[in-house]
């Protein structure tokens, strides 16, 4: 078989993630195929011959109807800004090509469930990264409680608390609901909705309440005297209950001072319970209730060893930490094996996925509009 | 002067931290009156005089209208159960005593009005025993935030997890409605409520939205085949706001495994944070975000530097820690400093912000209830 | 059988955690024989007669041989400075009686040796108060190692760290060699060499070099404007070597900036590790290497679980913690058990457990001075 | 100017991360010139060309002298075993071309002494791999020390502790003097002590005290049923003094249960305290003895400021974290830097930084054999 032809639609910080991914990956594991960094579409001022070249990405182009339907391309990755995701999506797959794509999948819910049915119909695989899944430590943490280590769920705390958003932080496109979708809601609650829906492996059916706030209102644009109006989210907090009975709550925030990038979850369940704290992405918190009682206590997994924790293996020896990056490369093994008709190391989220978080953020957000429990059945 | 006559109504597990608090205090404080153990109150079943023994109270009583009316008694000291705290302190109020009561002040909130507006009408001073407050750590939280340290505060979570709770765990009194009141909520969210009132200096304005759970619904009657039914919560959640604009969340949980007796919060303002836990009772973490960036962090202080940290110049040199009681022990020594017309070291809650904790606990209540945000103007 | 009356000989600060001990115990524990705070001695000039008052001694005496004599007393309790410790431990000792003593129980190895050979030839009972023992984490840590979860010991590291002795830090009788015998050596040592001895149930056989040294070679005298030679360490190291084969590490020092009272020891056996900090005295960590290797990790147990942890059954419910003082309440309980008869909770040393440690602190000073090693065996 | 054609001696594991830093750094960094995998060596039953071809090696070769001298090559770059690191390193300094070269610089402490004072003599820039001072948390503390924030240093404690030397390691190499040189020691301790030597910005001036031990005396040898003899040491522990007048213990350790990889020091100053644990290499904990004392406390300092920590710019936004070939990455940046007449974002060390190493290294092993303090003056 020949190689994985990958054409990335979009540049910008994503685009360095997922171009380190694809030029990594073979390095470091052995994927049944490999992937060559084919060509990068970028705006024309973006000027993508310079991100081509810096990355090594063999063609530029400016034209990503084009790209996506060039023959040679088997793999569509987009990592535009979420307004622009559902085009070149749709567009892949009318064209009946695999497409990875950045999350949130859509700045809307009509686009998301468009996007998820349309895959769904054409039965074309579909990729969304949510990144967070392939932290060694999180994807452990799916496969403990899969084996039944926690036994029933009772509870979920998930916050991503950022902290960058005070009040000197200058207007950007970001603070614009038309452009953004949502503020922290989306950027942050989207991840930690997801990751806890793989890791208890459950779904969330009700918001049982919700609060969305903005701070700060109005915010200096650079470069001038003016400021521009802030129309999204600075927080969203909002109370949720999973499939399984258990009672949760979701926290997004970028003005929570002192928390960098604080993407945590605690889970407790009958038998035992979990911590993940972002931060401190290399360790996972487990508590066995099933020990002896006197020795019971909540231990520190260094998440480093290559026989029982997945992809580390294919990293360093025991004790050398990986870190952010290396989710994006362990996503890029995982989206070649499924490709090739291989079990990804734990399950890849699909455009299905991405919608069911979708659905979560939207009722949230009605939720907090008006201030009443939401249940999802009726958030479609 | 005299003497600090104490008669204590109840004994149990609360009549040992009291009875230890007031035979320890004047040993490592300077208080301006030396307290008495005067009269311990119990039923004749549980051998008031035994109990009177080992704590080292003069004289014990099965009479509780007779121990309050004793001329020689000057402050009465409350450790019933909760649905028990109401009686008695009318009582003392109505023969113009000083009361000290255990939290949560009364089973509803119209006892609560009730003994609030008493107290508020007679102008006789009232204490109630929210012992956290007394915590050195969390005093010294309440100072930071006074002094401006935090700036204005945005975020405020917190949280008190235990996890005793299992489905083994046997039916009691504890579980039934009209002997407890409630769950989890009034034990545990309780003290969340007044401690974060506390630092904060803000009052809660809303009750967003709330769930409250009963995860095991039937628990085996101890020595029979039989089994009661639960009609307390295991578990509330709630969202809300504070006066000065912050959002929050608030959790109580019996069945957060590996949670001994998390009593924890975080509180996240412009130019700073604080987090606390008491399972590290000595400790209170902080983020000065005014340092130079590249040394901002999370700084664990110990707090047990006796000029700086309050209470403990009064117990032992620097990095010895303190325990549990020691809180109540500070607390009997701020009783009576303002009892004999000194500032106490921290303020001391009385029925009036007991009452508005029960405000908040009945409209988290409502709001689980009615699934629909609730105004605390509303809740009176 | 009639009380236990004491008669403390000393007061001062380890005079306040002695009688607060004395008076807790009985409250707290069942002890077989009730402790009576029965004389307690001072010189003229420290007025005996407050401290009696405020500690509820019912005696007090300046004739410590008087006091020793008195038929009444069953135990004596020296809490003098150390060089003050020998002649009332062997008068008492003369007179047939009991001791307990402040640690370290001599200024020399040759009083050491004289007191442990004495109560050995009389068989009568003596106590040295190396109260770490008594943390719960502590006494919990050595049945552990007993239990054989650790396997074969290989490494010890041991350390105490304070930072109270700045250069600002005046001149005092403590900095004087014929006063204090020796500096943090002698001080926080002590504690560590007894600590480890405890926890492995392994000797120190050797000494393989040592460094003492004294930062600050003289101190300003208060009052005044000259300053005091300081001939006293402020830090010792050394190497040494364990009876079962291990390799050992011992630090104390008083200018470790940040560690106010960091008592602290690492061990590390074939099967399992532990950790303990004296800064979070109510955990211990530990690290099971039998488990299966993905949930290996570092542990943190919460010794405050009644049915598991040694003595904190008899204090509050599980996750409320104790402080510095209750390990000498501890001690107490188990003095009073041994006295009748009874096995303690976990061993108690004794005069010759004492000198043992003497005989190491005295061989790391003869290593630093004679830059050599010394065997334990040439140490007598 | 062309590019930085670099020539690899070597492969196996170093091999691995430094073909990722030399394909890394110009994808993050904009280093002055542009490094090229021109060739790599490795011995013919390696297969040179797999390697090459795996990590994007332009060529390979089975003759590492003919590599070395051919004039395209600008840098030698040294992977092999310790032992085999002086030939090719003195054959590039021979024909006047650069050298970076993994650590411990040599087998023995003459080669060290022919390779610093061979590049003094000619003048030609080297560089030793010790990868840890690139982590940007430990650069940073350089940074503190120098700026003069932890004031006099006092005391230092390092630690490089590791677990997998377990009684059931079968034998290898590594366990054999001739091939090994040390075990633990060379190992472990030399990157400890250039990581101290880097931070404190001091030099040891004398090694007071050792032990080196061996525990495991034989090992299985695989695949048949004999065993192995170990002539190198398990574990080295040495009290050592710095210029400065601190007082110091390092320690290497391959049997320490619970220590993937604990490369960790601690060092006290009479302004403030530092200390760093590779298993959280993103962060730093800093005591700052300045700062008013109530809210003193150990701070954990999150790396990932890219405008105030170095090289974390480069990398990706605040808080997320790099890993342990990120050292490596940053390194070469650096080496590049230098060769191109530019600082080195903090000092690289030389062939005569890694001879005091050495030194260090030799002085511990006399001292553990002749059981005696010795002077770094006598060890050259």
């Amino acid at each position: 078989m020949g190689p994985l032809n990958v054409a990335m639609i979009g540049e910008g910080f994503m685009g360095r993630t997922h171009s380190n991914a694809w030029g990594q990956v073979a390095k470091f594991f052995k994927p049944p195929q490999k992937p060559v960094k084919h060509t990068v579409f970028g705006m024309e001022a973006e000027h993508p011959e310079i991100f081509a070249e810096n990355w090594g990405w063999q063609n530029f182009s400016t034209n990503w109807e084009q790209t996506i339907e060039n023959p040679e391309i088997n793999l569509v990755d987009i990592v535009t800004p979420n307004f622009m995701h559902t085009p070149p999506a749709l567009k892949a797959l009318e064209v009946g090509k695999p497409v990875s794509c950045e999350k949130p999948i859509a700045a809307t819910l009509d686009q998301a469930r468009d996007m998820a049915m349309t895959a769904k119909a054409k039965g074309i695989p579909t990729f969304v990264w949510f990144n967070y899944r392939r932290a060694p430590a999180v994807a452990f943490a799916h496969q403990l409680v899969k084996s039944g280590a926690l036994g029933k769920i009772r509870h979920v705390r998930a916050s991503y608390l950022q902290d960058w958003g005070g009040e000197e932080t200058p207007f950007a496109w970001r603070f614009k609901k038309e452009l953004a979708g949502s503020g922290a809601h989306g950027d942050l609650n989207a991840h930690i909705i997801d990751m806890t829906r793989f890791v208890t492996g459950e779904e969330i059916t009700e918001v049982a309440g919700a609060i969305a706030e903005t701070f700060v209102k109005r915010r200096p644009i650079p470069g001038t005297d003016q400021f521009g109006e802030v129309t999204v989210d600075d927080t969203v907090l909002f109370l949720a209950r999973f499939s399984g009975g258990a009672v949760a709550s979701f926290e997004a925030a970028r003005q929570a001072t002192g928390n960098s990038n604080r993407n945590q979850f605690e889970i407790n369940g009958t038998l035992g319970s979990l911590k993940f704290d972002f931060e401190r992405m290399n360790e996972l918190q487990y508590y066995d209730a099933r020990l002896p009682r006197g020795v019971q206590g909540w231990s520190t997994i260094l998440c480093t060893h290559g026989a029982d924790h997945p992809y580390v293996g294919n990293w360093w020896p025991d004790g050398h930490l990986i870190g952010y990056e290396h989710c994006f490369t362990n996503m890029a093994y995982d989206i070649i094996r499924v490709l090739n008709g291989l079990e990804p190391t734990v399950p890849v989220p699909d455009f299905f996925d991405a919608y069911q978080t979708q659905r979560v953020l939207e009722a949230a957000l009605r939720s907090a509009e008006n201030r009443c429990p939401v249940a999802l059945a009726d958030v479609n």
